[in-house]
């Protein structure tokens, strides 16, 4: 049962936003959704935030919505994590709420809640198929940091569902990055064959190649050295992999760069899902 | 002296916040400001904000940079009242931090901070003139809600420093908005003289008409009835004051309506101010 919490009529469409009872969560759970006027059998584009996110940031402060309007593709924002009073959390910004990392976890007190996982591929896939008449096949992915190297992940496990794929600024190493240490030990207990089983650059070694990623990053980044970027693009080039990566002098990691570039990565999709 | 406190790329030009001690008000402020890559000599537009905002929900919320960057334009966005622990204030939001309205307080605790009138028409129009190479002849002035009002108010009495003027669901009426009792209660004692002085509607009535005055408002904002919007309007046709006003189906009071109308302000202010 989908609750219709916020609806702001924005450019030609509206910005609404939901909650639910989450199944792999066990837990309310809220997501943001874009619907141009005209909705019927459009694209979808799933897009995942980053650390200390909630489904807000992004559609307040990218300005996505013109571009969403005219381009006909309906925009579907999910929370980070589970939520709620009985959500176990800890101090650390980089573990528990604000920071699901897109992963089941499979350790202690965060498996039974941090399943952001099956709840994107699965739960909210669906939900947004059932409760909406947009396209059920035309539908992409793409996110910023955390979200970033989520969507990557995503993708290369499920080219089926998700037609396109694109990213700012990703994480694109679990094992490396300081990012993902946290996430790495107490949702998956250390485990490398899990963690490989999210990671971006393991993932991108090991499975089919899709038919095109998108990434976009700042130079003036803070966090450029723990993004491993670089490390994604040597195996993209080993696996002649198709990468459009454009770096980006001057900008940082926040939402002045995404709102400066999100009519690319709207076009880029659109061209794709609207082939 | 100016501190720059933030300093992000966005599109061609930069998003900065500076701070810096108010004489006005006797604490110290903090404006934002975008400036286009191309700086020497562009126009200036100042946005005013509504209530409860500080210089930041414009210019997260808005989506204005990729149209102040294309049409070469500096936009300056002040706070909307002193801030600081020392400044007086008030449970109520429709008084004190947040809630400055753009007057010079002359009652009680108010009267030696709450002076935004003359912070924003005279200090901060002259720090800008001073430390940046914008045009000082090609000045506008916009702002939403109670800023809309202010920057009709300010239009109005200052059409020698500010050449065009445009609001968004501004307040109009401070004698019957119930946004602005309060205001007018405590910084002004409820003199109806003061009142006036600060009052579009009587401003309009009593003052030269300007060249033209841009309005837009959305049709489902909650708070339409409280904006005396067509009050404001008669008076123009009485005056033969040329007012464009767009009233628009569903839209709201808040920050999805600003940012769906935002490139349509951005273009009458240059198209006036780069004549």
């Amino acid at each position: 049962m989908l609750n219709l919490i916020e609806k702001h009529r924005s450019f030609q469409g509206f910005q609404e936003v939901y909650n639910h009872h989450s199944k792999s969560n066990n837990c309310k759970m809220q997501f943001a959704l874009y619907t141009p006027d005209k909705m019927k059998d459009i694209p979808v584009l799933f897009f995942l935030s980053g650390i200390t996110c909630t489904e807000q940031n992004f559609i307040q402060k990218s300005g996505y919505q013109k571009f969403a309007s005219e381009n006909e593709i309906a925009i579907v924002v999910p929370d980070t994590s589970p939520r709620g009073d009985n959500i176990p959390n800890v101090e650390d910004i980089k573990l528990g709420k604000g920071a699901g990392f897109y992963m089941n976890a499979v350790k202690g007190i965060w498996s039974k809640n941090y399943n952001m996982y099956d709840y994107i591929c699965e739960e909210l896939f669906e939900l947004i198929n059932n409760n909406f008449d947009f396209s059920n096949t035309q539908i992409g992915i793409f996110g910023h940091s955390m979200g970033g190297g989520g969507a990557i992940q995503i993708a290369l496990k499920n080219n089926k569902l998700f037609k396109s794929v694109s990213a700012f600024s990703p994480i694109c190493s679990l094992h490396k990055s300081n990012f993902a240490k946290e996430a790495c030990e107490k949702y998956l207990g250390k485990n490398n064959d899990l963690i490989d089983s999210y990671d971006p650059i393991f993932l991108m070694q090991n499975s089919d190649n899709l038919d095109q990623i998108k990434i976009d990053v700042g130079l003036n980044d803070n966090f450029l050295n723990d993004l491993y970027i670089d490390d994604f693009e040597k195996i993209c080039i080993e696996k002649n992999q198709k990468l459009i990566l454009n770096k980006h002098e001057g900008y940082d990691h926040g939402y002045y760069f995404i709102q400066s570039f999100i009519k690319d990565h709207l076009d880029f999709h659109t061209s794709i899902l609207k082939k």
